[in-house]
């Protein structure tokens, strides 16, 4: 193996893999990217019992040629070599030769035979959808997803097609169970995926980091219990989760008795201010509505009290009601349009907000009981 | 009490205290600063075992009083505050309210009696030195302080006095036993410290921080066991440590058999890459020095070597010698010329390194023995 690559494009393609090989691990097979050097270029995978990288880099190979070595490691080189064309090539017992200017590595690599087998796939079905698309469904339910695996059945994404005068949508659907949101977004082609089938979190948020200012479409592979993600060269395989996620059209609420119109930026800076004092534990904050506008309260032990006022445009009698403010910070953080509406019911019925004059994203959030 | 403050000088009055205060006391008042609102301004005290820090800021003063409250509190309700005038104010039980357009705060405050008084002090002798030469002699020597009480006697800074041609130098000297390092810079007054007397390494440091980017004089009394730093409205009061410095002009080399030019950007670049690969714990790197150039190399055990090559000017015999590759990097980052010289004996002997075409600083440093 001996091939030419530019520092930038060996520091793109190592730096894609840094969140998908497991740390730490006791078998160092399982710490390593796969470099393999043929007439095309370089194919860089990496992988964990989730998921699968595969990505094709721009190199000049004079010999082709694999081996496996450290991820973290020549990572670590790359980042300090000068901008400028690196050579990479395998020296005696699989030893990985990196010079660069006047730098000389030397890295201990190990047989490709030793790597993983990229998991077989067979697609059942197919669909395409925009980058700019992707990111903005992933953004707005992924915060939402039960973080652990003890949330049998929320964690990981549920994947959705709803008809909508717009045109047939895919929706993303993420719940902790505490709150709720979905996202959707046009795409073409068919969603065929099981019922009892989630796209996993950790995963999903590799992916959403490597499209990162992409451009064009995205290609999503439907097989038996996994997915095949695809652009620009890249190939993700994911496994997924089989779990039955909840029928969650039936815990929205249909109706509401308030309504709220709140300005994003004003409503976000508010609860900053506010939630410095939030409960520990539970980031509980009192929000008491009426027709004179939003008062939000905080109390924390041995800290003390914060009071803050927002204005909003009210509809409905006055209530009281406690809400975990990260729960309602993540939501505005995650919307895009400058006003959001509050549907409201009673004291402890679900809190839903939306985009003003956009129907693409919904979130729910279950209030909290004040003391 | 009852004051109006601009946010900013309320800022950067409380961000001055942070790194006084104790952290995680049982003790609330020891985590607490005083606020002191006078006919002339705010008056801000913080204290720990080693230091008191006093600052005065401006601020519009309805009615004068003083209460002691939570520095770390305080500072995180300053910090989310909008950038508008804020009013403070003394409720009952020593309540701390404060205002800030549609904000309101309310912290649990403490008696100012409860206040650990400001330690009485006499000046015996005085000196003051320009900002910007105090800060050069502090961040050339600080690094090389140890940094535990466990080195009885280093872990200060040692102050002198030295005859130049430029004039009397004030000479702050630092060293933890494998390094040592001393700059000066010119001053007027009287050098009146102790013998046996140190200045203490974190109380150091915060001074360093509150100088930052401060023109004009800084006044230094020194009293009994104790020395007081004034700047602009600032006073601070520093215990000092007793112990013996070692007499570190006898350890200093007075003849070299090999002498080294190298330019401080590419020679801290080749470190920075080769060190990545340094020995853990030991930073050990070697440095294979020929007319030819300096050659660096390193060995990390389950990680690959690393060998880079420096341009230098050398007269003398070619050696080979290992050096703790930090403390390497610690003076060339602290150096301000663009070529350094290095000065070497033997194998073991200690290696000094000096800016070029420049007297006001010089360090030490010990080589290790290479396996």
């Amino acid at each position: 193996m001996d091939f030419l690559i530019q520092r930038d494009e060996l520091l793109r393609a190592l730096s894609r893999v840094q969140g998908v090989v497991e740390k730490r691990s006791t078998n160092p097979i399982l710490s390593a990217v796969l470099l393999q050097a043929h007439e095309g270029g370089l194919r860089v995978t990496a992988t964990d019992k989730a998921m699968t990288f595969i990505g094709n880099f721009a190199a000049n190979v004079n010999i082709p040629g694999e081996v496996a070595v450290d991820a973290a490691n020549v990572f670590a080189v790359a980042k300090v070599l000068a901008a400028d064309v690196v050579s990479v090539s395998l020296g005696d017992n699989q030893r990985v030769d990196l010079r660069c200017g006047k730098s000389y590595y030397k890295l201990a690599g190990q047989a490709a035979a030793e790597f993983q087998p990229t998991p077989a796939f067979e697609a059942s079905g197919s669909l395409s959808i925009e980058a700019s698309d992707l990111r903005n469904i992933i953004d707005q339910t992924w915060f939402s997803i039960a973080p652990d695996d003890n949330r049998y059945g929320l964690n990981g994404a549920h994947l959705d097609t709803v008809e909508t005068p717009q045109g047939r949508m895919l929706r993303m659907v993420g719940t902790d169970g505490n709150r709720l949101s979905w996202a959707q977004g046009p795409f073409t082609g068919t969603l065929s995926i099981g019922r009892r089938m989630l796209l996993p979190r950790k995963p999903l948020a590799e992916v959403r980091k490597m499209i990162d200012g992409l451009s064009g479409p995205v290609g999503i592979d439907f097989g038996e219990r996994a997915v095949v993600i695809r652009f620009e060269g890249v190939t993700v395989h994911m496994r997924l989760l089989e779990a039955e996620f909840p029928n969650y059209k039936e815990v929205l609420p249909t109706n509401f008795k308030r309504r709220v119109v709140v300005d994003r930026d004003v409503f976000m800076e508010g609860l900053r201010r506010v939630s410095i004092f939030a409960t520990d534990g539970s980031h509980s904050v009192r929000f008491a509505f009426t027709t004179d506008g939003l008062v939000l309260t905080a109390r924390k032990l041995d800290a003390g009290d914060a009071r803050e006022e927002v204005a909003i445009d009210f509809s409905g009698d006055p209530i009281t009601m406690g809400f975990n403010a990260r729960f309602i910070q993540d939501v505005l953080a995650a919307l895009k349009s400058t006003r959001v509406t509050l549907e409201l019911g009673d004291t402890l019925s679900p809190c839903i907000l939306k985009p003003m004059d956009e129907d693409n994203a919904l979130f729910v959030v279950m209030p909290v009981r004040l003391d």
